[in-house]
């Protein structure tokens, strides 16, 4: 059979299984990556799974998410990961050396490898034709204490292009007219492998802001060929030696298709609170803004900054408008610096950030009450920015910084400036951000450093029947972000669930814990997509420490169902999406027999109030049925043999 | 009579009284400047006042404390400062543009001229020979509002220089010096003044690092003459029209002097957690470092910043430190950025955050728990780096890049580095960050935005007879950081008294605030130096808050003093510094006849439980009496008529 790229590096790396669509199989994981908000949690389970070393070929913790360090607790947090990084065998990159993905994919990304990392937008890397996935800390975890993680055979949604893009349109503006197209959820399922004449016209760079967005369609992951556009940059990271041309057989077969002119697309914005709130400029009203914030994993490379600075090249920031700039790594901070872009950032009077994610993960520049604010960012969940009633809108850099000068949302492509860069020059990464791998055991830590914000984790038990009250019923569409409130006030936290567990669902009610506490835990109820967002392992383990037994959803993201399970708390799905009006808040339910249920997918709940019974499905592989009643991935992965 | 260059500048500015010793004047006000963190009380109370536009020469309003933003208070607080500066017509400095000493040097600072700003660290003017003095934020107002400014004619101190400083021996050492001479009240009543030969080899910057940590001795202000250096710095910046050679008369008599021989002063720190607890580096055993923190208003100049990247250049950042730096200015960032500089420090894997105040004020980069961290900053209290029980260390950026690469203090004499630049380059200072002053008042704004987290600020009474507990009985040294902490999760509080008011004096005890509410107000004793540090007005506006009604201390700092009295609470001060044995925590006292005693400076205070009585003095200006007696400075300031 003619074969798609993803499932050729599937193949490649298949420890267990076969390789057909829907099956678990296990694969062998070559590099992992984490970052501190995760991180912590990660390292936490890995210390729990008592190993020496890492299995994989590189293991890297990056700190680029609680950089702002407003007190002791994000100081603590990277003191503990770096004394675990250095007491496994992993490479610890230093706050300052910039956005995770931006720097594995310079740095360590290889076309052809898989990567696992504890942060969604870790797809980024299919831009170097690797199978980059995002999940939760335990899965990460296991992948380096064993070197395999498990996963369900995806579909591939093969997306061809043709054509090139447009002068003054980003790759951004690609990627949010596909998510304008097929939704926040339409990705679910499926790997998007990008295929055609299109392709070629797309840096390595672009390909990045795709894959990286590829996480808010709810893809598993999405990926380019490897080609000479890889090359090239390979070659500007001084990294030739890495690369091997792959792509896709000729004829492949794809479970879906979509064909984009390249041509087409236009400078466009995502509109709160989705990025699939797609709409392009030009037919925007005129939308004052107060803000506008550039870089984040989606937008911060070496070119984004270059067309930003070329942008306001002797121009003004208007007088009503913060503009701030974060450059994607330390390296393009550097570049930007020598050759004269950084100087003109500022003579316009634009505010540079520290490298790292910044703003985009809530880590300061909240906007004002009410705010506007423009963003290159991928996400603009309601409260994300620290605001809650500000308004976010998701653009490409051009937009972005046209829209700064001129006050308002507007459109790059009446704007004239400066676009050809040469993206290929040769970067030279200092390595002083760095802490390599100890290869010596004798040399390593005996143990963690763990400061007083260092908390034990909440332990999973095995499953069991449920006679619960429903204790919330949410609606379609809940975040990582709603479950698990991610703001600078709280990302300091990670490490410490019972505080967090005071804030969960926190943008949607107020008295989550409460109704847990009163009701010795409970069930929710939730419609489509329910935990999308962030790969944040946090939004289960808030919810298991709070007692919660089961998610009963018309739909889950995916990393969110794994982080359910992986933590035996049932994600249950209906089987008819009307069900879910039949189940009211503080209904009390029951389910029998969920050890049969578990086997057989089908389980019965009842709702002792109303006095019916609905039917809804758990269809779990014979791994996820085993952690579920040993109570947890932590147990059932330390002691797993692959036969 | 020959006099001193500070005495000259009083007496040309003086409006009201005569220029004697301990006399009160009125003097004229030329500039003044606020921050973000006093600004948004200073612009409260200044609209109080009901004016149309400010009376001074120039009046700015900086934003560069609360740039983080980790909430909306943050920007709330930018956007009511913006509206306030253009309903006002002052010109309004956006976050970016750096650190309002820097840029006030840098663009607006005028030799001879007087500048009243609402920050301790006003006096770094002084190095241009300014009279720049630190007050509360109601001073400040009072100042825009009506021109002038009233002050006790301090005493005069001289420090006479001889030589030239060592190679690797900046300002710094030489101003912890004197720190460690003199301690954090020697200055108290005092302007620091600096003549002999030794001045000339001081450059503008070296003498703004020396007047800024004037703040830190109690000192009024600090200052320098005018001369050829002056004219140097003009020139570099642009602004040579505004020179004027100024110094004191030949055979000026002082009240105090001190000859110091540059080549005495070494590479020092002061150790925790006070600014003179002063020692040289080469005594210090080896002080293992977590962090290190190059920046802040002392020591951010583009010389301190060349030598730090010259340091730098080739080395790399020991793994276990943390290094951040901060240039002070947009434009240093700018040639930092141009001429290679900054390239050296990302190099050597340092952070490189914002320009503005940063860590110095608390705003982020908190050590880790029990953390040692070495900085070159003005102020090293208690819990102020938002770690309680963290160790900071002071000392000059060259003792703290040098000590960066080594992991521990280290002196930078022994340290190869390239220790010439001209520090007298063109620096083009962009205009994009600044909103001019609007001159038009049809075009200014009708009325000040304010955001939620805007609140009316508490209005002081007149004072009358005491009969209360005492609530609290404090040491020597307490500060305005123990008084009302400063850090990132409170700064964005400023404008928000009722919230502040559950921090008060929470570094030293944690029930303050109840213990003011169970007595209905009360009474705080305390020993020397009362109300140290930062100049926040806060400091009395939330005793006012909590009803107390006097502070019976051995000493007061100068700026807490005058913003007691300004909101009508008493500050008295021991006769007999034995009688601060006789009151106790919790004892009853009363202050019969407080009027009069006001009048006479001579106070009773009856310890009911204890059935003594002592005295206690409290010497009023005339003004200030009207002021106690008026319930407040704002009332009185409004009204007044010069005569």
């Amino acid at each position: 059979m003619k074969k798609s790229l993803a499932l050729k590096i599937l193949e490649n790396h298949l420890l267990k299984g076969e390789i057909k669509t829907g099956n678990e199989v296990c694969i062998k994981i070559d590099q992992t990556l984490t970052q501190d908000s995760t991180g912590t949690m990660a390292y936490l389970q890995l210390e729990a799974m008592d190993i020496e070393d890492v299995k994989t070929e590189k293991s890297i913790a990056y700190i680029d998410h609680n950089i702002l360090q407003a007190g002791f607790e994000n100081a603590d947090d990277h003191e503990f990961i770096k004394s675990a990084a250095n007491k496994y065998g992993i490479t610890f990159s230093k706050a300052g050396c910039g956005i995770c993905h931006q720097v594995q994919l310079e740095q360590f990304g290889k076309p052809g490898k898989t990567l696992l990392g504890s942060d969604s937008h870790t797809p980024t890397g299919g831009a170097l034709a690797q199978i980059a996935i995002g999940a939760g800390g335990l899965d990460v975890a296991v992948a380096m204490a064993r070197g395999f993680y498990f996963i369900k055979v995806p579909k591939i949604y093969r997306i061809n292009l043709k054509n090139e893009l447009k002068d003054s349109v980003n790759a951004k503006d690609l990627i949010l007219y596909i998510l304008g197209k097929l939704s926040v959820k339409g990705g679910t399922g499926f790997i998007m492998e990008y295929t055609g004449e299109g392709v070629k016209s797309l840096s390595v760079t672009d390909r990045a802001t795709i894959c990286n967005m590829g996480a808010e369609l709810g893809a598993t992951t999405s990926i380019f060929p490897s080609d000479e556009n890889t090359l090239k940059y390979l070659k500007s990271q001084n990294r030739e030696k890495d690369y091997v041309m792959l792509s896709a057989d000729d004829d492949a077969i794809y479970d879906e298709s979509m064909e984009i002119d390249l041509r087409d697309i236009k400078p466009a914005v995502a509109k709160p609170h989705f990025p699939d709130q797609y709409e392009i400029v030009e037919n925007l009203p005129k939308i004052k803004l107060d803000q506008v914030a550039i870089g984040s994993c989606t937008n911060s490379s070496y070119k984004d900054m270059m067309k930003v600075a070329s942008i306001l090249d002797g121009k003004k920031v208007h007088p009503d408008i913060s503009l701030v700039i974060s450059p994607g790594s330390a390296t393009i901070l550097e570049k930007l610096s020598e050759n004269g872009a950084l100087s003109k950032m500022i003579k316009a009077g634009a505010r540079i950030l520290e490298s790292g994610c910044g703003p985009c993960i809530g880590m300061g520049q909240a906007p004002k009450s009410k705010g506007v604010s423009l963003r290159s960012f991928n996400r603009n969940f309601k409260g994300r920015s620290g605001t809650m009633d500000a308004e976010i809108y998701l653009a490409s850099p051009e937009t972005c910084a046209v829209s700064a000068i001129k006050g308002y949302i507007a459109d790059p492509s009446d704007f004239s400036y400066e676009k050809n860069f040469d993206e290929n020059i040769i970067f030279n990464h200092t390595k002083a951000y760095f802490i390599e791998r100890e290869e010596d055991l004798s040399k390593r830590y005996k143990k963690t450093v763990k400061g007083p914000n260092i908390k034990p984790f909440p332990k999973a038990k095995p499953i069991s029947n449920i006679d619960k009250k429903i204790i919330y019923k949410a609606g379609d569409g809940i975040t990582t972000d709603d479950i698990c409130p991610s703001n600078a006030k709280l990302l300091p936290f990670r490490s410490n669930i019972e505080y967090l567990s005071n804030f969960a669902f926190s943008t949607k009610i107020s008295d989550f814990k409460n109704r847990s506490i009163e009701n010795d835990g409970g069930v929710i109820v939730a419609g489509e997509n329910y935990g999308q967002g962030s790969s944040r392992e946090h939004a289960a383990l808030i919810p298991l420490y709070l007692g919660v037994k089961a998610v009963l959803a018309k739909s889950f993201a995916r990393i969110h169902r794994s982080n359910l399970i992986n933590n035996a708390i049932l994600p249950l799905e209906f089987v008819d999406f009307n069900d879910y009006e039949k189940l009211g808040e503080f209904d009390n339910i029951k389910i029998s027999n969920v050890e049969d249920s578990i086997e057989s997918g089908n389980f019965i709940i009842e709702n002792i109030d109303k006095n019916i019974s609905i039917n809804l499905k758990g269809v779990f592989s014979d791994r996820e049925k085993e952690i579920l009643r040993e109570g947890g991935y932590l147990n059932y992965a330390k002691n797993l043999e692959l036969e």
